[in-house]
């Protein structure tokens, strides 16, 4: 726990975070030689924390069990060299509660939770959860945005009340309307601590360009280098290479993670090619399944396409 | 377990089966005596069974803790007198399956599943998602179609590959669109075992009118006996009747539900009526939280105007 | 106009009102002896009304010069023989209100509107609109509540305060939400002259059954008879011949609307049976186009299936 | 007409195009002095052409009388000047096919056009209906992405299939999803003169930054400079400007738009200050109407608070 005394409380996280993968053998089996080799893998490349159980990492999918495993591998082989964020959220608070006083044990730095998806819930329900769930919380706690995923999102009258709590220490914005994000930053910027963080890696260069503080890019599993190298190219205003990353980040994006067709699409592509890669089996959490070896040769394709695997 | 070799197997179930509400003293204690007032209740309002953590008992907002106690202690307090229904809708497919065999144990007869809310699905994978589920199951499985809780629904040709599999026993249809049910009544008439339930009790009449084999009703948590006597008055062909007791349920809807002004009144308004019944405590599960007082005298009050309570 | 110091006044619209087809021959041209053939074939089923330039009439897809014509040779055509309901929806209030001058000037009864689709609008606004359009309209005004298509509609609240205007005569709902209508069945309790009538024919056995004064179902088109024979079953109480009906209607819609693969397939499928029914053109409004040779075979199969047309 | 064997051929359209707004003095009677003011307003600030009709013009709303006289007038006043492109979008083919002749009568130098809203509309289709109107249009096409008021927009396959007419020759992107942006700009690389223009105002800055062509920004109603502006530092690289003036427009859309209760805000609040600032007249098209006295002074007081007006 690098931060509760530290950066999270007084900086804001900045920088690459990937969403770690979650590496399975079996339906509730994690892989745990995958799990230390990608982790080492995105750490080698630079990246400035890890966000565990997030929805790249199939979080709300795996049992309650599992997930606690997850945290408390993936806190011990990071071991203190970067701050760990876990992804919490869980329609019941006592589950989600219990959960980050895992993550706490393990030694992670903040939790990251999304409003408690399946019952409908109104913004003033929605804010006097988060104030008990923060209040609760062991750990300082991000909020992640993503209505496409959770039905409802964080309002931003929503998130001027939030920050009245200093617990409350980020925001992940995986809406991907960028308008929303701009109105966000305004509100936020009372906070110098407080960190907003962009969650499609294809909207990484514009966010950081305009403000936010860094990105929890999917991709980064795969590159990590690529998302490091794009994010401090922003921050050194080198405009020409932050268009050329950019196109780059793009291209990988419209290459890999179109194959299959349908919503699952994201995360059985992204496991596959890391399957190919050679980091961790590509297993995903039920209720996906493998790509047959029809789509899995697309993607070894597509990946030479973009220069991530040698023909 | 009245129905493995029994009506479940051969003969649909019938009538009407009340979605339990669950009393709660805390976030994540059971009112043990409220379960059991309340259970007694509805079984003396003669209604065909119970349906335990659905979406009205507010299911996926307990801990897997909580659920496995609700469904241990439901079942003994049945004790065998009717078929007991478990929700076991999940993200996570070990924890949904883990909390089947907690029901099996207990001596219930089916679980009810919904998709896997929060990633999102494509049709086929929401049926081999079912399959493997249901392979697993130590009980039948009925579908839960929820399309505006679980973004995802039942597509009529998912159905009309499921029902292959003997272990699927039912739907219970929640999606408000009558047009879905009929299709799907067509599809599953070749299959005289399985049973389809309604859920908004607002559409009880019209959906066994036209062939549905009962509802799920929520306001039966209060008043049991008028949704048994609309089925039996549907059953019985007396339209007067149904038309009677049909605008009776639509008025009892409209004048308790409504109170609230968000999408959580109609489970914060049932429970606060069950508390003004004094059925159980009124508290809800997280994220939502007791009525204000004045909003419990407007629910004071419309129980009156609609005859479940004396001024 | 039969109606102004008539039924449409005193007493509501009950019955059978086919959403009148419109045939064309081109783009902008209309099929004058298709729309004749059609007219007399859904009178001679016994049919109550029409209603003329409803979404199945395409009429949005129309030209304002175009849906002039409908209106004048439809109203021609029928001459009184039965009561004519022309839809008038439109972005623009002023050409909305224009063709209700033309319906009323070619002898219509009333005029359909539903919410001025394509910009946001807010209830209270949604109000405001046509309290203004009713006051200026010459003929009374039946609302159109078809959320789907027009992103909002008319909110129990709305339609109460519309209530308040006698010009405001009726509900078309085609919502396919038959929880809504219950509780609007409600609230136009108290105005006897209200007609409140349902969109989808797969709704129409239920709609009645509990209260509704009659249908607006696509598929009289085709066969008006049956539709009319469903409503007079419901209304003798017969429920037995309601079933067989209602099974009947859903059959139908199950195999006709459903040729085709996208949203346009219960338009152009429509129009395809019409053509091979030998009723009119099957050449639907852009942006549809008709069916290519194969669906067309698809469809006339199903006819014969269904029993509309001889092998 | 500048463009047809001019730049619109050659070359993509570039800069700040303001969508304008449509003065009203009556619910369908053009405020000819406010027209001629607002446009010598905006041609003063430096823009590099003019879009009437789109959505902030309130085009849909007006009547086909209006709207001609809209084209014509504007691009009388214009008077080649600048381009002006039309937007015609229109459930009628016919109808909008009728405003682009008067477009290219008038003068103008495109159209702009969504897809016919209402009717559900599969891509296909979609495809099918633009490759239509572009043959039979008088002038190039651009395509108008606004799925949020269209509820469909261009799917990239969709566009991928438009590039293949000449005469298709730009997008305005007003989806809001920037990872939607940047997957087409990978797709139109291979059409220089292919014009990708954003929407939203507030997401000019990095639109442009990451390789659009410029914007359609409504705010250019009242400050036309500031938008052109912003578009100058961002061509010349200046990032510190581009945050400046970034955050000021944001600033200005959260204060101004953000008056008003409802979906409507936007219109509303932009013709209030477009009156407060004395360009013309504030009435609103139907569906919409003026502000209250109390929400007029909220956006007066906030045009003083961003410095768009002196207190």
């Amino acid at each position: 726990m690098l931060f509760l005394t530290g950066p999270l409380v007084n900086t804001p996280l900045t920088g690459i975070f990937p969403p770690l993968v979650t590496p399975l053998t079996d339906r509730d089996t994690l892989e745990v030689a995958g799990l230390e080799r990608l982790t080492e893998h995105v750490l080698a490349g630079g990246v400035h924390g890890l966000f565990l159980l997030g929805t790249t990492g199939e979080g709300p999918s795996l049992s309650q069990r599992l997930k606690a495993e997850v945290v408390e591998r993936g806190c011990r082989l990071v071991a203190g060299r970067l701050p760990v964020m876990v992804g919490v959220t869980d329609p019941s608070f006592a589950d989600a509660l219990a959960l980050a006083g895992r993550a706490a044990d393990a030694g992670a730095d903040a939790v990251v939770i999304a409003p408690p998806y399946y019952l409908p819930l109104a913004q003033s329900e929605l804010a006097g959860y988060v104030e008990r769930f923060a209040a609760a919380s062991p750990l300082p706690v991000l909020l992640y945005h993503i209505p496409s995923l959770t039905g409802v999102g964080f309002e931003p009258e929503t998130i001027r009340r939030l920050l009245n709590m200093s617990k409350v220490v980020g925001l992940k914005d995986s809406g991907r309307d960028m308008t929303y994000q701009h109105t966000v930053r305004a509100i936020v910027a009372n906070r110098p601590d407080f960190s907003l963080l962009v969650g499609p890696e294809e909207l990484l260069a514009e966010a950081v360009l305009l403000g936010a503080h860094g990105g929890m890019c999917g991709g980064a599993n795969m590159a990590p280098r690529l998302y490091v190298d794009l994010y401090d190219a922003v921050r050194a205003g080198d405009l020409a290479r932050v268009r050329l990353l950019h196109e780059r980040v793009v291209r990988i994006s419209d290459a890999i993670y179109s194959v299959g067709s349908s919503g699952s699409s994201y995360f059985v592509s992204l496991k596959c090619a890391l399957g190919l890669l050679g980091l961790c089996d590509d297993l995903p959490a039920e209720p996906y399944t493998r790509f047959t070896r029809a789509e899995r040769e697309t993607v070894r394709s597509r990946l030479c396409q973009v220069g991530l695997l040698n023909a």
